[in-house]
C-alpha cells in the first residue's frame, strides 16, 4: 500500500478519559506525522478487556478510508514477552499488541504482512516498561502515517502464528441454536454472535423463540420505534448485521439482568 | 452559502463513548470529505433525550465559524417514518432527524432551505435500519462539507412544517414568574428558562425571591467566586445569558435535589 | 518562538463531556485559527481540582511538538480578580488562569515570558463572567496559534510572582521516606510523589517496605504482567518515572481504599 493515502489514524484503548494518556499518544503522533487525522474509536474499553476491543475494531474498521492506520492499545501484558506488532491488509494497517485484539481481523481479512515492532529507530528514544502505547505503538502508527514502509518497523512475523482469541459463535443444537451476547452497547442493546449469515433467518423467517436469563422473547421488529411499547424486549438487526435484543427507549441489558457472554437459547417452531 | 468555507463539522449524539459509533461516523465523513475539521459537541446526551440535545445545539452553534455543518443524531425514531433532514441558515447547516432536535434553531434563526435526505446517491450504499447516523446523516454532512449543494441531498421541505418541541419558557404569574430548569450542567449548575431578555432584571434589579424544591434563594452574584461561602445556592448569569442557580465549589442540582424540568417560583418584593 | 510551528493546541479542563463547553471553545479556536490541530488532554479533571490538572499537564506536555500551545481551564475563580495568563517556555506556550495550575511548569521549565491576557482586542467581543474558557482563554490560544506574539496579548507579568501550589514531595524520615499519592489513574494505579531521582533506589536497590493504609507492600516488578498473581499490590515504575503502586488486572486504589493525597511510609531494611 505504499502509494495509498495514510492520513488517518484511529485510536482504541482502555486508557479512559480521566488521564492524559490518550492525549500523550496523540502528541507523539503529531510530532512525527503532523497533519494526520486522529479519530477516537473508544477509550472506555473496560480495563484489560481484549475481547471487547477486538469486537469494536471488527465492527468499525470497514467504515474508514483505505490506508487508515488502526492503533489499538489494550495491553495488559505491556512490558512482558508479548510482541508489539503491525499488520497490513489490502485496505488498512493495524498496530497493536499480539494478544488477540486483532482476532477478528486475522479471521476475516487477507493479511498482506505482519511485523514485530522491533526496530528501535521507530520507538521513542526513552522507553518505559508500562506505557508502550506512548513509547512504541503510537510512534509506529505515526511513522506508517509518515510513509515508512511496514517492513521497516521490524522483523517479519508469520501471520498464522499471531495470537487469536477463541471467538464466540452460535452452536447448533437439536432444536435450534445456542448463541451468546457478544457485546452490550451504550444503549443496553445486547448484540449476539448470530451474525449476518444467520440473521435473516431469525429476523424474517419463521419466528423463533429466544430465551435469555429465563425470559422468552418472541417479538422482532425492523427498527426500535416499530415496537409498539416500551419495556418489552424484542429482536432487531443491529447495525453490524448481528441479531440484537433491544427495548424501545430502554436498556435491555438492565431489564434482563444480562452481562457480556450470557448464553441465549434459540429454538424454532415450538411456541 | 455555496461559496462559504464548509470545513468544520460538529457532532452531537446520544451514542456514548464506550462504543465506536461516533468513530464510525467520523470514518464515513473523512472517507467522503478528507481534511474536514471534526468537533464533538457531546456524545453523552442522555439516551433518546431530544430536548437536551436541542438545548446544547442552541447554546453552542453561535460560536462556530460561518459555514459550519452541525450533525446531530439523537434519533429514537431511526428507521421509522420520521424524516432525516438538512436545514440551512445564513450562517450554518444542520443535519438531523426531523424530531424536534432543531426546535431552537427553527425558532431563532432564519431558515434558508430545508430538505429531506431522500437522495440515495448521498447515502452509504448499504443501509441498516438502526444506524442512520452512519448510513444517512454522516454521509449527508460530509457531502455538504465536500461542496454538494443542499438541494442535491433530497426533496425540499417546508420549514414551517418541521417538527418542533414545546419549548420551556417562564410564565407570568400574579407576583412574578413561574420558570423551569432547562438544563443541568456537568458542574450541577441549574440553567433556567429565564433568558437574556429577563435575566438583567433578575440579576441587577430589585432582588427577587426564588423558590425551588422548597428552598428559597435570595442571593445573587456576578461570578461563582464572588459567593462568600460554599454550600449556599445563589443566582448567577450562565454563559448562555440565562439565569442559573449555582453553588460555589459545589453541585447545586445535588444540593437541591432537583432534576431537569423542575419548576421555580420567582417573586418580587415580598421577602 | 516567533518562527516555531504553532499548529497544535491541547485542551485540559474540568468541563466534563456531557455539555458542549469544550466543543464551544474549539469552535472559537477554529474560527480564529482554522486548521489548528486540537488535542484533548482530559476534560474529566474533577471539578475545581487545580492540583490534578497541574499534574496531568506536567506529565503530558513533554510529549508534544515544539510550539504546542497548552490551554488549561480549571478555573474556579472565573470572573474574580485572579488573572488569565499566558506563559512561554523555550518549547511551548501555556494559557491558563493564574491559580497554580502551572505550578509544575513554573518549577521545572525556564520561563521566557509571561503576560496577563488583558488586551481586549484578543477577547471575544461579548464577555460573560462565568465562561472565560470561551471568551478569553480559547481566543488567546487561537491567536497564538495564528501567530500573534505573546507580548501582544497583554501586560507583562513577573514570572516569579505567578501563583504556585505547594507541591507534594517525599519527606526524609529517620528510617526512610514519608511520601504521598499524587494521582490515581483510570486503572486505579497510585502514582506517588517519589519521582525519577529516587525511583531507581526504590525499584532496583535493597527492597523497601512500603506501608499505605495499614497494608504493607514488599513486592516490586518491572511491569504489571511480571506480577505472578492478581490481587496483591506491588511497586512499579509509572510511565512518568514516578514510583507507583499497582495490582495486576485490578484496581489498587479500590483494593487499598486510598484517595489522592494519602501518605505512604517507606522504610529500608526492616522487614
Amino acid at each position: 500500500m505504499a502509494t495509498t493515502d495514510r492520513s488517518c489514524i484511529t485510536l482504541l484503548t482502555d486508557f479512559g478519559l480521566t488521564d492524559a494518556y490518550v492525549g500523550v499518544m496523540k502528541g507523539v503522533i503529531v510530532g512525527i506525522a503532523p497533519g494526520t487525522t486522529l479519530i477516537d474509536l473508544s477509550h472506555l474499553v473496560p480495563p484489560q478487556d481484549i475481547a471487547t476491543a477486538a469486537w469494536l475494531l471488527h465492527t468499525s474498521h470497514p467504515y474508514f478510508p483505505p490506508g487508515t492506520i488502526h492503533l489499538c492499545v489494550v495491553d495488559p501484558g505491556v512490558g512482558s514477552a508479548r510482541l508489539p506488532i503491525a499488520v497490513s491488509t489490502p485496505r488498512a494497517f493495524f498496530v497493536a499488541p499480539d494478544n488477540g485484539v486483532l482476532s477478528y481481523i486475522l479471521a476475516s481479512e487477507p493479511i498482506v504482512a505482519a511485523v514485530a515492532l522491533s526496530n528501535p529507530a521507530y520507538h521513542l528514544p526513552q522507553q518505559s516498561t508500562t506505557f508502550h502505547g506512548r513509547d512504541i505503538f503510537a510512534p509506529a502508527a505515526a511513522h506508517l502515517a509518515a510513509g515508512v514502509p511496514l517492513a521497516e518497523l521490524g522483523e517479519p512475523l508469520e501471520p498464522a502464528r499471531l495470537e487469536r482469541l477463541p471467538l464466540y459463535g452460535p452452536e447448533l443444537q437439536a432444536n435450534g441454536l445456542r448463541a451468546h451476547v457478544l457485546h452490550i452497547d451504550h444503549f443496553g442493546n445486547l448484540i449476539t454472535d448470530v451474525g449476518p449469515d444467520r440473521a435473516a433467518e431469525l429476523l424474517t423467517g419463521v419466528t423463533p423463540t429466544v430465551t435469555i436469563n429465563n425470559v422468552t422473547i418472541t417479538r422482532r421488529y425492523r427498527y426500535y420505534a416499530e415496537a409498539p411499547e416500551d419495556g418489552t424486549p424484542f429482536l432487531v438487526a443491529d447495525s453490524s448485521g448481528h441479531v440484537a435484543i433491544a427495548v424501545r427507549n430502554g436498556n435491555a441489558a438492565a431489564l434482563l439482568g444480562v452481562k457480556r457472554g450470557a448464553p441465549l437459547a434459540i429454538s424454532y417452531g415450538t411456541h
